[in-house]
């Protein structure tokens, strides 16, 4: 979809911004015990703030995205932002009533600081110098940009994946600051599975020569080995049955066999072009340092190995959403969350939708997804407005 | 399980054989139109060939696998043979009444020819100049071993995973030779996510600088390449429940996060160990071969897209099973064979066997796994012997 015409539906266009504070000596102090700053976190809105700075929607975003969730950078863009489907004016997160921030996560390589970032004490990029970060330290940086726009509640925070994660740890690390949550494809811990997959993909990193131990920023990337990474994490996004009916068997330019090593499969030549895609903008030290923190995320281990324990003092309104053929995030983690929440008497909406596409469903468009968060999202904003 | 005392029940002190053929100009001819030759086969025998050589059973192995199904190479073995719960006196494959053959694939690296062999041409390792095989082309050269033994019809072909495939294969390719199949864990055709899984693993091969497109016999093996591929093919051999049960989110040598890239959880030290074992036993460039092997296979494909016609003219009674956990080879796809055959008003017992322990379900002691097989397998050797 080139964006020669911008659709009258669309955010238009936008422009990341960045925000920089934890200068020292005011850094931000990381769950590790190390300090980290300056940090800049990248950002974007779409619409406008209300007077009372009720109306606004925090987007996080899972492990590949950006501050870019929507509209374009420039007219001739190719491709709009990530949840494009889901923000604008009429869409799900209305901008014509509601005030979308989109924020980055420290780790990243988007605009926010991260290992790709200058250390300020070498005068070189961080590499694998930057400090481990956990989804807390990411929502820790991002309390300073909501400060910075003097938002004392947030209507809503909301994220999938990983962005789900941080969406959860809002609502507990700052309980008074989140009216309500919408966590979609997500999970209070990842499964043992899940972090395999992470694992694999760290080590296809890894073992890409130009990788060279975190220090390559003046040389070649490791882009072979970060293609490969994101191959892997490919396949465990889809669903099964998905991946059967987009691919099925079929070769790529022939009925024939060709008895040769080169790829053959359609799905084999997609996953290749979804590598070569995210290697032109995505870092592979910020790969390793981003799935570490969702392997790390463990609501149940930070509350004394009772994840109910993690929800007593929230004050927020949930919307859990999962979908039924997502197998790295399963409904079963989604129902963990909800029956936490309950344990606790907290207002929990849960629904699993039914979906062939699996854990990437809420990226793409989808009618009772998009019904389901809009209309949560028009009674909380109800609440607020009835008090 | 070092093998100081060898069980009983053992099929004991075993040597691997090797059986040479197809020696030019009498090459085979494979799917491919290439022709092979020399080719030698490992395989290994236990128990003895009756008089009229009718209690045969032929065990062919899945990706890894080897001739070396049952007993111990020496008493200081620390590991018996692969199949070693199935294969013994008393036990499913009652070495006091049948005579098992297990062979090994061309294209392989545990005796037989493949990429690791000396190309006759150059006298120098073959590489990537190994010619493409195909399942049925390592059925054509098990039929040169099975006739070399003098055997007319086996009692059973049986195979898990890739050895499905090729007892399936067995019963198509040489009808009026196997009495019987016992097919688990496996299909007509790998899914697409199977092909792509498999494609991950060639790529963190090929990824591997020691590679070097096939030809590094005379130096450093491409270890970390191959481990990368074996530690993702793990995963999908495991469910998710049994990672879950098994590894859990436990840490390795800590209750606490040590904050840095290192392995800290249990299931990924699990999976390295996997990864790091493999490599000592197996060839990168057979992993190469092997697999593209496995997505070649389709047997809807290869009889006009009906795979209800790749069963018209066997001549076997067939015993499909599938475990309820295998998401790599569904049950799914095991009752598309069974509808296939049944088609063909064929003989065949299906079963889906409840396991939380996934695809590996078949290597592991199953009772019921091994009551299914061994009552079958009485019941043909008395339909034969009734004969």
């Amino acid at each position: 979809m080139k964006a020669e015409i911008i659709p009258e539906n669309s955010a238009g266009i936008v422009t990341t911004n960045y925000y920089t504070f934890a200068e020292p000596p005011d850094e931000l102090l990381l769950v590790s015990g190390k300090k980290l700053g300056p940090i800049t976190l990248a950002y974007e809105t779409y619409g406008t703030l209300n007077s009372d700075k009720s109306n606004a929607i925090l987007i996080l975003h899972a492990l590949s995205g950006s501050a870019h969730a929507a509209g374009y950078h420039a007219k001739k863009d190719m491709y709009p932002g990530w949840w494009d489907n889901y923000v604008g004016p009429g869409k799900t997160f209305d901008t014509s009533h509601y005030f979308i921030i989109c924020s980055n996560v420290i780790g990243g390589c988007s605009g926010s600081t991260g290992p790709s970032s200058i250390n300020p004490e070498t005068g070189k990029e961080y590499g694998l110098d930057f400090p481990i970060v956990t989804i807390q330290d990411m929502v820790n940086a991002q309390y300073h940009l909501i400060k910075f726009f003097g938002i004392q509640k947030l209507l809503s925070v909301v994220g999938g994946s990983m962005g789900g994660m941080q969406a959860l740890q809002w609502s507990i690390s700052y309980p008074d600051m989140v009216q309500s949550v919408v966590a979609i494809a997500t999970a209070a811990s990842l499964s043992a599975q899940g972090i395999a997959f992470n694992e694999v993909g760290r080590q296809a990193i890894m073992l890409d020569p130009n990788w060279n131990y975190g220090d390559y920023y003046n040389n070649e990337n490791p882009k072979n080995g970060l293609s490969l990474a994101r191959m892997i994490g490919h396949i465990t996004y889809l669903s099964e049955k998905l991946m059967h009916e987009k691919f099925g068997r079929r070769l790529q330019h022939s009925d024939i066999f060709k008895f040769h090593m080169d790829l053959e499969f359609e799905v084999e030549s997609y996953l290749h072009h979804k590598g070569n895609d995210f290697v032109q903008r995505f870092d592979a030290n910020s790969y390793l340092y981003i799935t570490k923190a969702i392997d790390y995320f463990d609501l149940k281990n930070d509350f004394n190995g009772d994840l109910a324990n993690a929800f007593v003092n929230v004050n927020s309104n949930y919307l859990v959403i999962s979908f039924s053929s997502d197998w790295l995030y399963p409904t079963s983690q989604s129902r963990e969350i909800v029956r936490a929440l309950r344990m606790n008497s907290k207002n929990v909406i849960f629904t699993e939708i039914q979906s062939d596409k699996g854990h990437d469903t809420f990226l793409l468009p989808h009618e009772q997804l998009e019904h389901n968060i809009a209309n949560f999202l028009k009674r909380e904003f109800e609440k607020v407005h009835r008090k």
